[in-house]
Order: structure tokens, then C-alpha cells, then sequence
């Protein structure tokens, strides 16, 4: 089995911090291929920059078994189902629903608070609304998560103290090397999207399941497409 | 003040009704600037071809006091808001509103079936669960609805007599030019949604009044972008 | 086109601030009449005074295009709506939608905490849940509110350091005035509902559209009436 | 004990059904004073009526120990809990509750469809959205439903047959009479809301307990009222 | 009538609190048999514990008119249902239903913090999600609460001042005698929710309703049970 | 990884069908243990039934690293967390949030149509109000399902043809062999529990994650439990 893991911003450090992340929990027979955007923002910290994402995500979308797109936005996550030729999981989407089978609340940990809003709406979007308690901001720029360990740790523990949560979700793809050690330290489960994601899409194709496709996730009609994404079209 | 009512698709006859509508309901001291995207997909007819149509959205968003985007999945609205120096109303959004303030309940009726999954996830966004009674497909190919009056008719005559709704809101920017004939022929308001947001925006803008941006909607932090996209970085 | 805009209440000063404030937004050829509640409480501080001053609103609903209901409860919208022969705004409804277009959140600032419970059931009812983030009171009379323009003020600079909130909505027609001063102020949209309905109904207007009277709104069956209400009857 | 129980509108023929639904059930001990509204409609069949029997409701909300509002609108409800110097219960309200603790969900039977919206705005409030299954309407006027007995029994029994309902709450309290009768032919629960408000409210005054009075239910602030409702004012 | 009130768990002390609660407040003409579980846990303070005391309350319910489950958790009741002859309440259910008659918001104040989610998900059960402000908990165990009138008083008043609530419902049949105090002392009324349930079911009874039965609660197929429970069985 | 697949009824040769459900998707590194409960009913096929399964359910729940509940109405499950020692999965609960990633909505086909009110109850509890588009019945006892695949592939067809559904939920563990060839057959993904929830506990137990225990599922106090159910308590 290939699940192809989808990097939607254009940093390569990031691209490691998830590929390894996806290997530690993979089965043995899963191949993992971990790929970095070819087009789109350094980053991802805005609606801007998540709209702006998604071609670069799409143009991933082919030649797996299943697909994880590993931002904390899930960009492009519906144009991914209408295309892929597997099951696709976003990282935020398998972290809460991970996070349900927990307890009864969870917490989630971000970068920027500007990016709680969007997380507020996924957490609808997945039916989480009474699951989630918080969603906590540490105000570090994406690219800087990997080295702001105590910045995040620090949010973790209060939110293990203050929201009453059963479990924590991590908010950025760019943590996921610290749910092991904050899950042992804080003493409650600690939720890393892309390890979550990819077991996830990885029964799934074990199932024999996929996206369903008689109506709204049929392949999109092929048409023709202008300009500098004429390379998405017919 | 001039509005610019963006058609996110790349058709230029869609273009000339859309503006056909703003201009209609317009005030005289407002300018009405119609502009087709210079990129993306021919037509709006699934998640794909919308996701690929926001970045020809954003490419239109500057230099007016407000905007309207004219395709009823709201393409782009939340990164628009961030980056617009004004006011900005999606016409599925606008339309929505509108048929709140004329009754108890709404019907939609949209194009293809298969884009009726975004048009539920809007009326959840927008708060219309409890008015939305139903969503209709007329089956007809967004660049062919301008041609097909009868197919869009006998629909919303359809959610006339059997939804019990007390509005039908159109769900395609090419349906505009039927709204009044519909109004007068069914005995109950038909809302074109670019008309509507046309003269929501002109409202905002009136009462001088954008987009806040004290949080979640500042401007998007600037960063390198890379690729065909490297026009929309800093 | 004609407006009318009626204040629940039968204090004229008030009326004279609603007036200001729907002359403020309205087009040139849109003619605004203000009118005073003939019958009815001096002001509108509990359930009792609200269910009392409907009558006074839904003798004034004739005569003109449209009508604005200039009092944050919404009083009588339902049963004017039935019997007028325009659109029918009020104020709470057309700010709280003017709100939902200015980003994700709105605290409402309104007068007394204990009309708090009625703003909470028009968040619930105009589908306003995810958006309204608090209803704060100043614990100043309605009739003291012109008054009051630095409790105002600081109620609604709490709210927009505190609450999270992209834009604010005024919570009584009194404080109609203060809307422009304190959107510059604070640096985020601050909504005036009597501006708000006046441009929702002229706009309505405009379109062509009135309430959908085919079933709950249709005109209601004429009957006698007795008492000191006789006049109400048919 | 002395519980009132009000008519809102002025038909005394009605008022007699009211009473002896309500002495059927009442304690020994408690005592019934039926009154009929001396001012308003003659029928609550709109929004229009229901906001204008309000003030005939009003009127009669002194001197007993609790209170029932007897029309399926629950006219005044909010405001008679504000005056009242005990315990008040809406015949909706009531009827609704009661179902809640007989089975999953219910079905309402109720006059006129142009109805139906109010009563769906009530289950709604009293948080019955997951229990009502369906809102029929016979088509009879309120003041011909003692004659319509075929018609409520028919439309009752395609609820039992269609709705998979395990109740039906009766939506107009002219149709009292009718519950002891439906209950057996049918072989499920169905509820008369004036024996269950007369129940609740004989229960509340048991228990002691009355609406909380310290926040939005306190006593409504005296004030000077004009025109045909002064004698309402301070 | 003959009203059968089941103490959930073993403690004949509790049953005693239980018995005086609910004939307190029942008619002369009802019959109170107050019964202790035979078997099960000593208290009920888990899911665990609530879940094993089913079957001793589900031994109980037969031979009365109506019944009564004296537990907050309300266990066993879709259960009881099925198989009585007669109406059942549980006290949350009861006291909530009965909180929403006073007012437009209630705390609940109940024993240990763990308990908390099971009287969330009843709050949610109930369709009481608009109205339960809070739950509040002592940290006093269950079989300690007649000995701990001054942390439920504290507990209570902290309601009273700080959650804006209209009534407080007492989360745990072992407060039962303290409600009639505290309505006094707090000036807000105070809800037992065995005084409640018993009303309840006499109103029930005395309407002539119960559970309907052509569906979900019919009567279980019968079938064999095997081991310590084969009393159950068929 | 040992993980204890509990059938909560007493038949074995459902258990066998669940063993081999679990066996064909588990991992070769995971051991499954399928184990039948000792105690209760022989099939679930009412609220009596599954209240009366769980002790048998809880009497399991101990020796492995991670657990799962094999009957559609999840019985026991908030009960075997705070009591398990690793994480616990219902074959309902792991169905839905499997279908949650295939698509908007999904049907779920069951055995009796008197179970379908829990099924709505565990739908709501776990989130997935918008995604359960119906729940079907065969009417086919639970131990005949075996038998009954002609009525289960019946029942499926029509909810591929008529619900608009882009997945099925198998509704009983007794149906988990019919869903790869159901898959294959009706061209959209059918989802068996067992396997779903097999999968799901194994991808806990790998990311190293288990119920939250710092609040409401803390181990339960321990407490003398009396008669048939002593061997529960401490």
C-alpha cells in the first residue's frame, strides 16, 4: 500500500518533520511517500494563504492508494476527494475525530490565533462542536514551530489544566514530533494529525473503502482552464 | 463608489449578465466595474474547478470600495476579506441574507445536484439551517443556463407549490436575469444573489462600514510564494 | 420610493434620532417618514413593555414601500409582516445580518442586562448562534441613553478588547448617533440597526421584493376585535 | 390553590371547553377561575391576532397563585412571567413538555397550516427540535374546530399511522375535549395542553417554586403608557 | 394511584430522603412505595456505577401506576419505558423539564465533578442546551450529601451570584430535602427533582397517558438470559 | 498488540462472525481476541436488552491493550473507559466516523426498526447529525441476520438508489461479512463496525494513545456492590 502525504506549503524542513511522523505509525507493508507543494505560499497562516495552497495540493493528488494532506486547514480536502483514486484524510479532520474516541473533550494547540477562526470552522464542518472546549493559540509563525518546543508545551499544559479536557489536538503539522513526549509529560492524549491521518487513510484502504462517488465526489467534468493553471484542465 | 463584482469563472458572456444585474439595482452614484477572471476554470461546476477559480478571485481584489464575488459557491470569501479594502459579499451569502428578511423559508435552485453538497455548507455557514427547505438541481451545465429558462422555471415552480417556502433564491450568477420575471410569474420573491450583494456591498459601504480586522481578517503576514502562484507572494 | 420608520416607543426625541439616522444612509430619492407609536409604553425596557408597544407598530404599518421597526427587540415583525404591503425590516435583524458580513463574531452593547434573554432569542432566531459572541448591557434607561455616550463607549471598547469580536452591534435605536464616532474610534465596525434596516428595505425595495405571502405571511383572516383594540378588527 | 386559566381571545364558548379541561384534572384542593379575554380578537388564526390578544392576556395576570395561557401561541408568555406573582405555563408549552416523558417524538395537530411556522418557532424554543416529528394542520378555524371533530380525528390518525410519533400534542385548546377520546381510539398518548398546564402550574405552586425574578423576569420598570393601553402603564 | 419511586442504588438512608421528598408533594389520594435497589452499587458516582445499577432498578418496575427513577443520571430509563405499565420519569429529567417553566436558565448543582458529562449529555438529551448554564459541582460523595448542607449552600449561592441563572436544579437525590431552604434563603427557586418526577407522573396518571407503545417502546421480544441476569430473561 | 473484541450478546456464533471480521483487517502484529458475553441477553434488540448487556460487556473489559464493544448500540462504552485499561471503540461509534471520511452523508441499515431511536441517539452523541441522511430497518431478528442476506442487500439497494447517501453503515455486528461484497455490488463504500472499530482501536494503541483519565473517566471510586452484581464491586 503507497499513501502519499501531501505537504501543502513549499518548505522542505516541514516535509521531513511529517514524513517521519507518518513512518513511526505506518505498518510495515505501508509505503510512505512524503511530498512537498511545488507551487503556493512558504507557509500557511491566513485564509490567503490556505486558498492559495490548494492548487499546489491537487496537483499531488494521483498515483497512491490514499492520500493525507498534512496542514491543519485540511486545504483542498473536498477537490482532493472528487480526484484522488483512494481515500483522502486531512490532518485536522483525522486528529478530532482521533481525539472523539478519547473522552469527552479536547483542546486544540495552534500556531497563530488569526487561524483559530478557521479551525472553529472544521470543528464544525466534523460535527466536533461539542467536543471541542478550546482552541489555544501560541503565537509562533508556522516555519518557527519546530523550534518553539517550550512555547507549545507551555499552551499544552495549560490547557490540560484549565479546559477540562480529556485530550489535546495538536494544531500544526509542524508539531507532530512532540505528541509522544507531551502525551507522556502532561498525562492525557496528546493528538498528532499526520500520525492520526495516516492510520487513518491506512485502514481505510485496508476496508477496501473510498471516497464514494455517485454524486457530489464524482470526478469534476473535465473542462478547459486559463492562465497559470491551465495545467488543471481539459 | 465603485463596486467591482467579480465573476470567478472565465466566461465573458457570464460576465456581461452579471453586471447586466448589478447595474440594474445599482444606485446612480455607484460605479459597477465587472471583470472576468484572468485564470482558472471555464465554469463552476464542482469543488475542484471551484478551489482553482479562488486564486483568479483574489487576483481581482483591490482597487474598488467594494466587491461582490459572483459565483454562488462564495468562491475565495474568507481570504478576500482579509486582503479587500472594503467590503466583500459572495452572492450565495448576500442572496441568503435577503431571503431572510422575506419569509420563513427559502428553496434554492442551483444548476448540477452535484454542487448542492456546497450549497448546504453555506446555508450552514450563513446561519440559514432553519430556513433552507430545499435544494434543487435543474441538471443543466452552468454556461448553458443562460439558455435554458424553461428548465430553471419549471423548477422553481416546482419549489413553489410543494416546498412551502416563502422565497426562492437562484442558485447560479447566470440565472440573474430571470429574478424579476419569476418575482412577477410565481407570486412569491425570486432572489438574484448578485443583485442582492451588489447592493449589500453599496449598504456597507454606505454606512461606512468593512470587513474588521482586528483579528482572524487582517491582512495576510507576507512570504515568499513559489511557482505558477509566485505573482500572489511577497 | 417611501419608508417608513417606525419607532415603538412614544418618545420624540427618539424618533428624532432614528430619523437622523435612517436620513443619513438613505438615496436621494428614497423619502423617509419617522413616525412616534401612538399607543404604548414611553419606553421599551422588559417583555411587558415589548408586548405592549406591538400594537402601537402595527397601527403605523401602511402607507408606505417599506418599514423599519426602530426598536432592538424586533417588536411585532412577525405581524407586520402579515399585514403590510412592503418589505418589513427590523432593527435587531437587519444589524445583526449587516454584522455577518463584516467578519466572524459580533458582541451586541445594548442598554438594560435584563433585555439581554430578547437579544439572545433574536441571535437564536435570525440564526445568529456561532456569530453573536456576548450581549453586554451598560445598565443605563433607554430614555437616558442619548445621554450616555461614554457608558456606551465603554462597553464597546471592552468589547472589542475583550470579546474576540470583529464588528459591534448597537443594541438600541437610541444609540443610533454614536455608530460613525465610535467605527473610527475603535478601529472595527461599529453597526447602527436603524441605518442597517433602512438600507436592508430600501435595498429589498429595489429589488422588487416584498415578503413571500403565499402561507404563513399571507394577509390574516379579517375578524371582530373588542375592547379598547376594536379598532384593529375587521 | 387558585389557578387562572385565560382565554386569550374572546369567544366564551371556547373559555367553557377551556374550564372543564382544566377542572377534570385539577386536585380537589385547587380551585379554576376560566376568564375570558376582554379585549382583542375574537380567534388567534395569525401573527397578527396572537400579537394583539396579548394585552387581553395581560390584563388578567393578577390575583391567583398561578396562571395558565390557554392558546397553542402561548401569547405573552415572557411578559406574564414578568408580572405574575406565580407561576405561569403556556398550553404549547405544557403540552410539549409532557411529551417529552411519553416516547421519542411527537406530532402537533393544529388548526390552520398558516399556523404551523408559530408552532414551530415554540418547539423550538422550548428546546423540542430532536422530538417533533411533524406539524399537521386540519384547515378548520379556530372557532369551528368544537365542530370539527371528524376532521381532528382523521388528521390525528394519519400522524399515528405516518408519522412514527409516539404522541400528539393538540394544537389549539378547543380541541380539549377531544384528548381522552383520541388517547383510547388511537392506542397512544394524546395530549391536551390546558390539562397539562393546569397540572404543571398545580405542581409548581405544589413544590413552592415560581419564575426566578433576580434577572430578565424581575418586575418590568413602571413607566407612563399612552393612548388606548394606558391603563397598562405606571 | 400508586406511584412506585426507585432508589437506584442500595442505601436504605437515601430511600428514606427519597420517600419524604416525594410524599411531600403528592396528592392524598396517591400512594407513595419508596424502593431500595436489590442489588447494585452502594452509590452511584461513575458511568460504571451507574451503568450496574440498571438492572436493580429495571427489577422494580412493575405493579404501580406510575414510577419514578430517584437518580440524576436518570439509569435505566429508555429501558423502563419498554417494559412499565405506566408513565416513568427520571429526576433530572424531571427537575430540567421543570426549570424550563421558571425561566430562561438554570445551574446545576450536583455531587463530584466526574458526574458532570453524564449531566451534560442529559442537558442535551432533554433538549435543554439553551438553558443550563452551568453544572456545578461540591466534590462531596454521594452518600455524604445529607451530611453536607453548608458546601451545597455555598455551592448554590455561587450559582445564585455568578451564572445569571433563573432557577438551580439540585443534581442528586440525596439534596432533596434542602430544596424548600434554599428557595427561601437564595430568592430563586430551587428544584428537587423526586418532588418533581412525582408530580410528573401523577399528572401523567391523572390525564390518563403513558409511554407510547407502537414503536421504539413497545414491549422487548422475549428471550433467554443467561448467568447472574437470567432473571431478566424470557 | 493484544485487542478484546467483546460481543455483548451470548451468542457465539456471532462472535465467530465478529472474530473473523476483525482477524481480515487486523494487522499480522495484532492479536484478536473475540470473546462472548457470559452473562445476558441472547440477542440486543431493545433498550432492555442493551441496558442488560452491559455488565456481561464490563465483566471483559480488562487483559488487553485496547478494546472493542461488537454491537451497533455501543453498550457499556463510557463505562469500559473509565474502567479499561487502553483504549475502547463501539462498532457504531468506529462505523460512523469511518463513514465521516467516504463522503457527506450516509445511511445506516439495520436489524429492527425498533432500534433505530437509538441508532438517531448515538448518531447525535457522536456528531453526526448532518452525515446520517436515514436509518433503515429489515426487520430481521438479530440472530437471524446470518441468514438474511437477500433483505440486507435489499434494504442497501434502496438506500443507494433513494437516500442520496455517498456511504452505508452496516447496522449489526451479524452483518460485518456482507461488506466487501456489498461494497463491490452497489458501487459505494459499505462500512462493517467490527472492522472499523478493530482498526481504529489498533491505530490508538500504535500512536500510543488511550482515553483521557484526569476527569470523568478516572477510574471509578471503588464501592460494595450487593447481590447478583457483587463480583462488580470492591
Amino acid at each position: 500500500m503507497l499513501i502519499k502525504v501531501v505537504n501543502p506549503n513549499t518548505s522542505r524542513e516541514m516535509t521531513a518533520v511529517i514524513e517521519h511522523a507518518a513512518l513511526t505509525v505506518a505498518a510495515h507493508s505501508t509505503t510512505i511517500e512524503a511530498v512537498t507543494a511545488r507551487m503556493g505560499p512558504a507557509s500557511i497562516e491566513s485564509h490567503y494563504d490556505e486558498a492559495l495552497a490548494v492548487p499546489g495540493v491537487l496537483a499531488e493528488i494521483s498515483g497512491a492508494d490514499g492520500y493525507v494532506i498534512a496542514c491543519f486547514g485540511d486545504p483542498g480536502l473536498d477537490a482532493a476527494r472528487e480526484v484522488a483514486d483512494g481515500p483522502v484524510a486531512g490532518i485536522a479532520e483525522a486528529a478530532m475525530h482521533a481525539a472523539a474516541f478519547l473522552g469527552r473533550g479536547f483542546t486544540v494547540v495552534t500556531t497563530l490565533a488569526r487561524t483559530a477562526g478557521r479551525a472553529w470552522d472544521l470543528v464544525d464542518r466534523y460535527g466536533m462542536s461539542r467536543l471541542c472546549r478550546r482552541v489555544r493559540a501560541c503565537e509562533v509563525p508556522v516555519l518557527e514551530i519546530a523550534l518553539a518546543e517550550k512555547a507549545v508545551t507551555e499552551e499544552c499544559r495549560a490547557a490540560a489544566a484549565k479546559d477540562g479536557c480529556d485530550a489535546i489536538v495538536l494544531g500544526c503539522a509542524g508539531m507532530a514530533d512532540l505528541a509522544a513526549r507531551l502525551t507522556a509529560e502532561l498525562g492525557l492524549p496528546v493528538i498528532d494529525g499526520v500520525a492520526a491521518a495516516t492510520l487513518q487513510v491506512q485502514s481505510l484502504v485496508t476496508m477496501g473503502l473510498r471516497t464514494g462517488s455517485r454524486h457530489e465526489y464524482a470526478p469534476p467534468p473535465p473542462k478547459p482552464y486559463t492562465g497559470p493553471l491551465a495545467e488543471f484542465g481539459a
